[in-house]
């Protein structure tokens, strides 16, 4: 069911097929920037919605269409869409910031998806995010997923570094590949690290370059004394929303890995995003980490 | 097979049955001081041993017979334990360090037991202990868990503190409840916190005090803004070697789950430890949290 007293969106030169105009959500960190580039690099005019208090300043924003959102501003964003002609939306980037219920704009529609809002809070992450995307898509948008608009972001198998895992990293790779499914399944992180064989450090909500400092600090721990090396998983957790919440690894990760002393990142190959890929991959080995993209056992997308 | 050149132990007034004496290995922590207060209570006169750059500063440990050891001289502990006529012992406390190599003093029966010993320290925690503890009994001496020898340090079943769980806090109890079975299923820690119905931080090698003093930073985290209360859920390890290290709760962590704004903990009844009962009870009631014993699933020791 569309929109009322709304015509079919014309195609216009640069769009994506279908002549639907793609919207990126733009949240906290480098994906949305990475996302933007890629769609403009294709010829697309990419329609951005910077939200407020967590979309970087970043000149590609500056170059596209774009309007600044508080999260509280939610029921005035499917107008502004439509408006916009934007039928495919991303969504890309962290939103860490709960709405203040006392500051949200109620719209008909939202006041609507009010009880399943509430419902998917008070879940974990997956619910919310499964919950946005099923309303936008009663209200004739498509939430696709930033792999479908840029599958060159998604990691690719292999040894992506010059430097591979050595012999004992596989059962650090092994533990906290474990250790990530397994938080990943109660949807509380992505991430683990693993030193010596065992799993010593898991993300939870502090995210993944939270998790990187923290082991920093652990290096001096006096069970780890002696210990070097020391492997960080990330994995997609395996009922992800695939379509909102990739993991991504960048030059960040890379820099927090090396202060925490670990000797490679490992990521689901075709099933997570490394950004800004030269960078990442020239300052891995610039330190002599290892990154590896590991096929997941789900397979790809 | 007992030792060799050895006649039997003769009780003594005060030591437990069989006539056989006592040890106990104090690491880290308050828990060696209350099972050596214990013991000393009950009449018995424990045989005390320091681990070093591990045990406390104890009075009870000046007033106990009592050795000085390195944990590279493992080796010479066997026969300072039959020396002092020991047959029973008690393993207490964290061992945080693993020994060096290069300072361990090699005896004949730690040269035969080094195969098994680095094939348990390349394991996690529990396989070290289980290899451990046979190759103690293999020597004529018996491991024995602090709560057999202290019964009245294990946790009682219920709200042990004036007030208890309110209805929203059982989600929190609930979520992690499960992030900290799944972490210990693993071997990777026991404890973990939850709230506004998510588990947002779990145990790593940081111990659940480290947990607790991050669990006070996090609160900031933006996801975590304008959430009130949070528990802490410490469970046995569903594998764990119940003879060497149930969990333990007191003054320390209650004082670190009301810095970290929580309200309340969450431990196994009859499978985990309250040091300081009285102490660890006030403070919870002087800051108002509750504590709350819970049956595991499989049930008692």
């Amino acid at each position: 069911m569309g929109p009322p007293n709304m015509t079919a969106p014309e195609p216009r030169p640069g769009d994506q097929e279908g002549g639907s105009r793609v919207a990126v959500v733009a949240g906290s960190g480098s994906l949305p920037v990475a996302v933007v580039s890629t769609l403009r690099a294709t010829g697309a005019s990419p329609y951005v919605v910077l939200v407020e208090g967590e979309a970087k300043d970043d000149p590609v924003f500056d170059q596209s269409e774009h309007i600044r959102f508080r999260i509280e501003e939610l029921g005035l964003l499917l107008p502004a869409l439509r408006k916009a002609r934007v039928g495919r939306l991303v969504l890309a980037g962290g939103i860490a910031r709960r709405p203040r219920l006392r500051a949200i704009r109620w719209t008909f529609p939202l006041l609507r998806a009010l009880p399943r809002l509430v419902a998917a809070f008070a879940g974990g992450d997956d619910k919310v995010l499964r919950t946005v995307v099923s309303i936008a898509e009663e209200n004739g948008i498509e939430i696709v997923g930033a792999h479908e608009v840029a599958p060159g972001l998604l990691a690719p198998e292999g040894v992506l570094t010059r430097r591979g895992p050595v012999g004992t990293d596989r059962r650090d790779i092994e533990a906290a590949s474990a250790a990530a499914l397994a938080i990943g399944r109660l949807d509380i992180g992505q991430a683990a690290i693993a030193v010596g064989g065992r799993a010593v450090a898991l993300e939870g909500i502090e995210g993944t370059d939270g998790l990187l400092a923290r082991m920093a600090n652990l290096r001096s721990h006096g069970r780890l004394a002696g210990k070097t090396r020391g492997v960080l998983v990330k994995h997609c957790k395996p009922l992800q929303e695939l379509r909102v919440d990739l993991p991504a690894v960048g030059p960040e990760t890379v820099a927090g890995a090396h202060a925490a002393g670990l000797a490679g990142i490992v990521v689901d190959a075709g099933k997570s995003f490394i950004l800004d890929y030269d960078r990442t991959i020239a300052l891995a080995d610039e330190h002599g980490l290892f990154i590896l993209g590991l096929k997941p056992e789900g397979g790809n997308l």
